[in-house]
């Protein structure tokens, strides 16, 4: 097993991003004060380059391999935020990308991933072992292949999230996160290492598989859920993420699909902001009533963005 | 005729409003880069309280009154994003706020600015004289008439949108505003007094009365100009802002709804900002291709976001 990542991994993380990753804003949101009884602020990491906090974790992995590791490039398999995030992180790093993606995916997607720089593979998903094929091509061509979520450099530079939070806003009595394949939340327990603040993740009620591991005690595999959050749609907790998670997270709450549009709906008209299902999680739990913290400062993060005007549209229609 | 405000007046306006206004954050738009060739950062007072820059004026007019005019209260007509901002400004200062409003504004909006605390009178925009109840309200009951864009104070908050851009930011090499009545674009002069900033205004084509005027070298008056930038359809410029804009202002430019429905999609999709059609104007002439500055630092400013989302869709489809 890979080793875990560390506290000192998140600070090292911020240092070698700086400049290169957007130090996002965070925005008092009145709106949502009254559904906590407290203070809320938002980290809009939906304004994140390549419009996710995916970007983090994929610069700081890219980042850390060797010269020998930049020549040959790297490889993912993604057909969301990740692949969005791998393109411009290689090209950061001087290196190359190439992005696995499925067949059906939305044109514009393969369209975006090239003209970021990326070569794009694809495959068709009911028929084809992505894994395999991922495994083939790195094989044959020398390529690291840089996972979504279950990697140390990953969830290291995830937590970067937390701890420029911190420092822009002060100490959080309570922080909120959307919760999937778990890198930003696992992140966030070592960037909260020194601090008291509640940490809460929040997943789907069809797509539960972290509560139901923590239930259990040990990791889950759910079927596939079926849920607007397009990019929580993950089966099973990370190997790397879910220790972590089971350590210190406070507490796991669910959200439905139409907490999730009311949320989206109110980032929209009353936040003026365009936040991706997946990425209004964390606010969908606010509204639907259960963080109670009277006079307390919560934090909520806003994950991702990346979702057009049709869709969002047609979503909340 | 009134006094006319002074960089001094911004200056002490920034200090009053620290702590009420929101702090808008900079972004910078990679998406944009190209259009210019330079280095473009935005302002998002999208992002502002209400929902727009109004708010900075409202509130510095009426924070500026005596406790005598707190003790009346303020009045103000308008069915747009002034509204938004005089409610909750007479709120912050203490005092109550009438809004005179047209009976056939969206019910929305009457109900919106009643929750923010005001109190509103209906007028039928088609047979009542909207000046003449105003100043009869104001007269019967002594409150104080907070007009959108042509009082000092008005001005002079505007314009803190400037000073806080250039602290926030640095020094520009232009700076780009949306432009309708000119409140902004005149606090804008006042707050560039000591930078050699080239300052820029965007109309809409239909209603380039800004740029007819600077033309005739006097205020001329246009029909009401049918745009979908329904913020900035006023007919003349002000009496105090047009000779501030006309001392100062290297260029005004035109765009048509075209270019702002473009400005608007792009902000949505690339930036995932929410900007209605008279807020997108600077941006709009961005990518419209007048303003060529290589290697340049631009600035443009979004200066609000208040569109529904089924509006957006509609005007975008």
């Amino acid at each position: 097993m890979t080793r875990a990542p560390t506290p000192a991994d998140v600070r090292e993380a911020a240092a070698r991003l700086a400049g290169t990753t957007t130090r996002t804003p965070v925005l008092h949101a009145p709106a949502l004060d009254p559904h906590t009884a407290g203070h809320v602020l938002l980290k809009c990491e939906n304004l994140q380059r390549t419009g996710s906090f995916k970007f983090r974790g994929a610069c700081n992995a890219v980042a850390r391999l060797d010269d020998d590791d930049h020549a040959r490039g790297v490889i993912a398999f993604s057909s969301g935020n990740h692949a969005l995030a791998v393109a411009p992180a290689a090209a950061a790093a001087g290196t190359t990308a190439l992005l696995v993606m499925p067949s059906d995916a939305p044109p514009a997607k393969h369209a975006a991933v090239r003209r970021l720089g990326a070569e794009v593979v694809t495959f068709d998903r009911y028929t084809d072992d992505r894994f395999a094929i991922t495994a083939s091509l790195a094989a044959e061509r020398g390529l690291t292949v840089i996972p979504p979520y279950d990697h140390p450099d990953v969830i290291a530079g995830a937590g970067t999230t937390t701890t420029e939070f911190l420092d822009q806003a002060g100490d959080l009595d309570v922080l909120v996160f959307p919760l999937g394949g778990g890198g930003q939340l696992a992140g966030a327990t070592l960037g909260l290492a020194d601090h008291k603040t509640r940490l809460v993740g929040v997943e789907t009620a069809v797509g539960d598989k972290n509560r139901r591991s923590l239930d259990a005690g040990e990791r889950v595999r759910i079927p596939v859920p079926h849920t607007i959050a397009d990019g929580v749609t993950g089966e099973v907790p990370g190997e790397l993420t879910f220790p972590l998670i089971q350590r210190r997270v406070d507490d796991v709450l669910v959200v439905d699909d139409d907490e999730i549009r009311a949320a989206m709906r109110l980032l929209f008209e009353e936040v003026k902001l365009v936040v991706e299902p997946s990425g209004a999680l964390a606010v969908a739990a606010l509204l639907a009533g259960p963080i109670h913290a009277p006079g307390a400062r919560v934090g909520v993060v806003l994950s991702g963005g990346n979702i057009t005007l049709d869709r969002l549209h047609h979503l909340l229609n």
